[in-house]
């Protein structure tokens, strides 16, 4: 159950903020389209493709992937006024999206039997892969490298999860929440993790 | 039959669109072979890494690697005049390339039984997914997001397929001629999709 | 024996050519961990995704994985001084890693008898591909494509290795080394693949 609300949540989430991208970046319907697409499925398929499990083609995900279209369609088709809101929301769906994929993530790895690393790691890869692909297609470096704590919270999330320390469907919405809290406080009062930078 | 020719046309168009591209970015004989190998492979590698068959090896595509690699060492060694009407062809090249793995893509899903969306992405991702790689590895905006419609007439020739429409060699090749003529029409034309942008 | 060395070698190589490049381009904590890992492994994954075995995952190398961890740790917590040794002994770093996953990638496809092609193939992809999707991540063009020989040497490496011209771990060691010194010889003396600009 947890499961599948969270996929949902997430692929919904970030595939309305790969459109929002693909159309500050000015691309036309076909961009608006694959940038959406790829955002929303790019975390899993990149957690399979390292975790090592058969990539989940699109087609055993039909109801995501048409949860997907009609997203970005709404968003493509929204009025000048509404797209203004978009924007500003977009840093909100952005994080909505990394903290359901990073707990659905975690999940996957704890299903798997993997161990705590592995957990951490998928649940990394699977919240912030779809937002570093979707930033590369956009001719962009990475956001997730560069602004206020991003992966760390997915991070948090991943271990929380795998130490076992929650269980249930209740417990999973609260890590969700926790973590996109977490996120938008980082946004808020501009969290950084440490950085160095090279001596020039 | 159909499925040797179209591989063979989409092989060698963009193996040589990707070695023209990598000359025009300055980068070394390395760089051309890599980029005309990568433009020429790499659709159908996404399109089987999404579309969940295990992605074929370059071995067991002997030829089209070996047509692929002379295509490329033509261009490479081509006089300087030759290679100023390359540069030109060189979007007539990629507008073949598309055409011929918009229908081999299509084809692929047709015979794994897959349902129409399936088809049409299978089109689209086949058609289009190397010039995407092409152009992040040449450090640039995939063109195939901004210029006249290019990944619609893939979605187009996949829907035609997908449907079953048309049947056998000849429809195949007719379907190939047409989507190739409306992409360079296109050029020709600037016919664009619709897009929108940001509001400031 | 020398697949485990080698291995070692390449990826705490390159797990620290990776972490440097992210400190150059300003990454936070994140950017670095995850360049670091993505340029050790990354080679490697590209090079089973393109043969066609099943990617490794990162769990049944759970030993290197470690060994790129600690080692992006030293970096990031390396004096001021220290890094900037770090950064002129960065390009000694990654003519290691060249060295040693062009080796150990041609042993891969020897071991699966795979054509010589393929080894060449192999080597220059599990060589070159991590620094790739490094310089990707790190929003720049690919060095390899454009700076002194450096595919050129691992497919060297996997053509002499191909042809069987040498056996067992002491001649893998012998042509590790002189892969290595090729590589810095290239970097002293500027020596260039040849390549050839488009006409203005």
């Amino acid at each position: 159950m947890a499961w599948d609300v969270l996929s949902l949540i997430g692929t919904v989430a970030f595939a309305v903020s790969g459109a929002i991208v693909a159309m500050e970046v000015k691309y036309d319907l076909f961009g608006v389209y694959i940038l959406g697409v790829v955002t929303a499925f790019g975390g899993g398929a990149l957690r399979n493709l390292l975790i090592g499990v058969h990539t989940d083609t699109l087609w055993e995900q039909g109801f995501l992937f048409k949860a997907a279209l009609i997203s970005i369609t709404i968003i493509f088709l929204s009025s000048h006024n509404l797209l203004s809101h978009w924007e500003k929301w977009g840093i909100y769906f952005d994080a909505i999206g990394l903290a359901a994929f990073a707990v659905q993530g975690a999940m996957f790895a704890v299903e798997l039997n993997l161990p705590l690393s592995a957990v951490i790691v998928a649940a990394v890869l699977t919240g912030s892969g779809g937002g570093i692909i979707r930033d590369l297609l956009a001719g962009r470096k990475p956001l997730v490298f560069r602004i206020e704590i991003y992966g760390g919270w997915a991070a948090l999330a991943g271990l929380v999860i795998g130490l076992g320390l929650f269980e249930g469907d209740v417990a999973l919405y609260i890590i969700l929440a926790l973590t996109t809290t977490l996120r938008i406080l980082s946004i808020i009062y501009k969290w950084r993790l440490p950085f160095r930078t090279m001596p020039d």
